[in-house]
């Protein structure tokens, strides 16, 4: 975590004989303006920090791009003078030219033929194809991520209001973590490390600490992940996904236990 | 909870010594699509279920109206033959015209004077004011509201990835509770209820089972609920956002113990 990440405010706690006004740490939460190609795409609620892996990672798996390579340049600015750094401008590489039409076709496309689960699939198909790794993890290691997750996080113990993302190797060796107020921003500012240092996906787990929704499975689509690990529930869009796009999906990993509920055949 | 959010899926389930197919519970996502005057606001993935309520807190709480009786109907419907009911249709009442220049204009206040906190609570200032309720509630009352919404709880024991919001009046009577794969609908949908009821929200408690950030304080704001309980923690922006809207908030509700970030003297 950054130093802005966390910050202290006073307030008061109240506990079964007491009532003390004491400092206490509190994520920080400010928004994060995106640009590219003179254009603002959004502005999303973020704790500060990576905020060129988020910028990167957003513009991947929310198909701003659509490959690593056609980010150009990142830029960290102020919106107004004397102001926090909260805009990102993504210059795209010579010769990519952004495609409005293309990043409101998902909802387009959703409308088009009748708008539900198998319709966002069918949308998401533009952007993603199923997973092809072969990658075989055993499910001792699986079930020890958890664990290596949460000797890295440094800020959830203080602040209990962040969710927290990480990427893994075949080998369980962590390779990124990232904290976030947004459980979509840390999931993002993990795959954008990641591309950002030209490092494959295609070999690798994420594991998120809350539950596994739609977007996280895009996300991991588009980007290429093939194992996807969580610490709570899925909803039935995201099985939906993970089937579809042959990512294998584990939830309620606790312990030694967890359920599998897309492509078990990667945990072996 | 409808019938319709929670749907049961196989899975592999592995434990110590064991891995077994089995069925398991699961919560439902999938979008629903919100239009008003014929224009489409927004999609966003939801828990189905109470999809009225939904659209009605969201179009208060967004800015789509400016009070609840500018509301004329709302209708669920199709969006394509035999598909599922993913439309929900808010006719404005008589005389009310949208505002699509009000749609935007949040974001377009903050990049005017800076994007960062201070500008996003000035561009909430748009919408609502300090709350001056003098509603005064006791700590025990507060510190049993958990075990009230648990009590209500029905499908997050099933899937865990659920969300659950409610609201109490101030003898500690749960008014209305709803629970959704989306933090931000539970909430909508709680405070959607409340307004289709006509129920004034101005001595309301509202609990959410996550964390509160800016976006679950701007929504209290808007709706003018003056006293907001989480179990987890708080954000920076969303003290800023309890304080300078005169909102009480409290965090870490566990057991007799809580942390009081803003507004302590209702707590008594």
């Amino acid at each position: 975590m950054s130093q802005d990440s966390v910050e202290s405010r006073i307030i008061v706690k109240v506990r079964e004989s007491s009532r003390t006004e004491t400092e206490d740490w509190v994520v920080v939460e400010e928004p994060l303006e995106i640009r590219a190609g003179d254009e603002s795409l959004v502005v999303i609620m973020r704790t500060p920090g990576h905020d060129l892996d988020l910028a990167a990672g957003f513009a991947l798996t929310e198909g701003v791009v659509r490959s690593p390579d056609q980010i150009g340049t990142l830029r960290q600015c102020r919106s107004g003078e004397g102001g926090p750094l909260n805009v990102v401008e993504i210059g795209l590489a010579p010769g990519v030219v952004l495609d409005r039409d293309r990043l409101r076709r998902n909802l387009m496309a959703s409308a088009a033929c009748g708008l539900c689960g198998k319709a966002s699939l069918d949308a998401l198909a533009f952007q993603a194809r199923p997973a092809t790794s072969r990658i075989e993890v055993s499910r001792d290691l699986v079930a020890s991520l958890p664990a290596r997750l949460l000797g890295s996080q440094e800020a959830f113990g203080r602040t209990g209001a962040l969710h927290a993302s990480a990427l893994f190797d075949s080998r369980g060796t962590l390779r990124v973590c990232r904290e976030d107020v947004g459980r979509h921003n840390a999931v993002d500012k993990v795959i954008g490390r990641s591309i950002l240092d030209r490092l494959p996906l295609d070999d690798t787990l994420l594991l998120v600490s809350g539950r596994t929704s739609f977007e996280i499975l895009q996300k991991a689509a588009v980007a290429g992940i093939p194992i996807v690990c969580a610490i709570s529930g899925p909803t039935t869009l995201a099985i939906e996904t993970a089937r579809a796009f042959n990512i294998t999906l584990v939830n309620f990993l606790r312990g030694h236990g967890m359920n599998i509920a897309s492509c078990p055949e990667r945990i072996v």
